[in-house]
């Protein structure tokens, strides 16, 4: 295979998937070059609104995510799209490594032409998980999906960030996984552009779809009405209606001259800056730091604000 | 009240509550003076090791987390320790709002003079959750509490960069919260210093013991070997056990010269300072990004990293 970062971008942009996954990886190791090669190829990039639809899917660890992915994937194949998934996985900061259990359930599709399966390890990245998630979502963009699901396996703070990509936020909830009490404690309220009650033959499953109605009818104001459904993914039921309503909220935010939908992008790309700006700050401070000062800083005979303050 | 923020820093230590509740906010606010004044107080924090302790508190949404602290409060208070709780609030980066509810379940302790109890909202600041309930622990240690328990909402990636700051990880679950195989994959297992299954009198929960027994087994090495409790906070069983065990970590920490303590301690300290300089850096780009640039940036004339490249 070959090793020229500007090769390497133009084969996985053709449609070479091994390019494709080794581009990746180079992106998750921060490897500048395959980002300016990038850079240099967005020419390619489609300037369609809403093309490609980038989907982020998220909810409590064993809402069923998954398997809700599988579905909506097997339905976009049908529909004739290229499905590209993006699995963040929040492994470790300490061991680096992926647990890929998922990854199983969703294989079917492996050896699909039309579908792309990638995990995405934060591998100690603790802030540049979403900034790694956006390049990746790029990279997809110019090698043509159609469609891009972000998926999480949490529900904590990196994961919302790492939401911030998608143009349609699906949060998957159970019974189970709590009241909407909880939703909105976690943060969910404010990304979700639909809500899903998973595995909807389990008891509560009313309750938390009446309940998740009257929060979401609380939320003032004008704008898109965030829809609740029902659904299980398991027994294939209610799958259809959900991607009807992420195909809607698409074309809610593409309406009104795309202004919805840029701004969203906007911001998006200007938070991958700042990420970025951080992250080099960060990896310079920690070559940079004297051995004495460390020791000092460790001992607690220095302030982390004191150094900091001595580095500007 | 005061406005000065070395006499704000200084009444706070003296064991004035208000203070204290006002100089949290300042260090939430990020500001830099009270941050100063605190590290000129730092003679002040006491050099023991191992004191105060502090005990980090996760687990999934709804796995009675806040009930759980609330039982350790009371043994604590019992013990004649004074006692500080900081629940870091993984509210949305979109409204800053915090949600009180568990506060409520705390609240018979918040008259007490021994017990203080603070909630911690991200404020929009992603990367820098880490670091303010860093300070704050900071600040709670120079007030001389004997025990902080930190206490996150859920179990995402910066509740994981939250628990750092921790010198005993306590890792909540129920059978209801998933196997012991969702425990690795949302990243527990390597941050666990002692495991509590509550809720133990519901089913599953025997099994999800076992499991996670299992799993810890499989850890190799010697060092610290994680235990797994059943226990039931709303019924008050098996508290005095899980509080035995944390005591038991933190002994084995200052054992052997206290190096694995001074270890994790300096750890976090050089993560804060690196932090710092991310985020001073972050807020450098975002107030002097130039409008014509972000515009280039916002419609994808230029990539993030192009920009970042040309602020090197």
């Amino acid at each position: 295979m070959t090793s020229d970062p500007q090769d390497l971008v133009a084969r996985a942009l053709a449609g070479d998937r091994r390019s494709l996954a080794r581009a990746i990886t180079l992106v998750e190791l921060r490897d500048p070059a395959v980002a300016t090669a990038l850079g240099a190829h967005s020419v390619r990039r489609r300037s369609a609104p809403g093309v490609p639809h980038v989907v982020g899917l998220t909810g409590p660890p064993g809402a069923g995510k998954s398997t809700f992915a599988d579905r909506l994937i097997g339905r976009a194949v049908d529909d004739g799209q290229r499905v590209a998934v993006v699995a963040v996985d929040p492994s470790s900061p300490f061991s680096g490594g992926a647990i890929l259990g998922d990854r199983v359930r969703m294989e079917r599709h492996t050896g699909q032409e039309s579908v792309f399966i990638r995990s995405l390890s934060s591998r100690g990245h603790l802030g540049g998980l979403s900034s790694a998630t956006a390049e990746v979502v790029d990279l997809l963009d110019a090698a043509g999906f159609d469609l891009v699901l972000v998926e999480t396996v949490g529900v904590g703070q990196s994961e919302l960030g790492v939401m911030e990509v998608a143009d349609t936020v699906l949060v998957v909830l159970t019974p189970e996984s709590g009241d909407a009490v909880q939703a909105m404690k976690a943060g969910l309220m404010e990304i979700a552009d639909v809500f899903v009650v998973n595995k909807s033959d389990r008891p509560g499953a009313d309750r938390l779809v009446r309940e998740l109605r009257r929060t979401v009818e609380l939320t003032p104001g004008p704008g898109w009405r965030v829809p609740v459904r029902a659904a299980s993914a398991a027994r294939d039921e209610g799958v259809d209606e959900v991607l009807d309503e992420t195909r809607a909220h698409l074309a809610w935010c593409c309406g009104d001259g795309e202004e919805r939908w840029s701004r969203r992008r906007g911001d998006a790309r200007v938070r991958l800056y700042l990420d970025l700006v951080a992250e080099t700050a960060r990896d310079a401070a920690r070559a940079g730091l004297d051995p004495t000062l460390e020791q000092a800083l460790r001992d607690g005979s220095i302030t982390p604000h004191e150094v900091a303050g001595r580095a500007r």
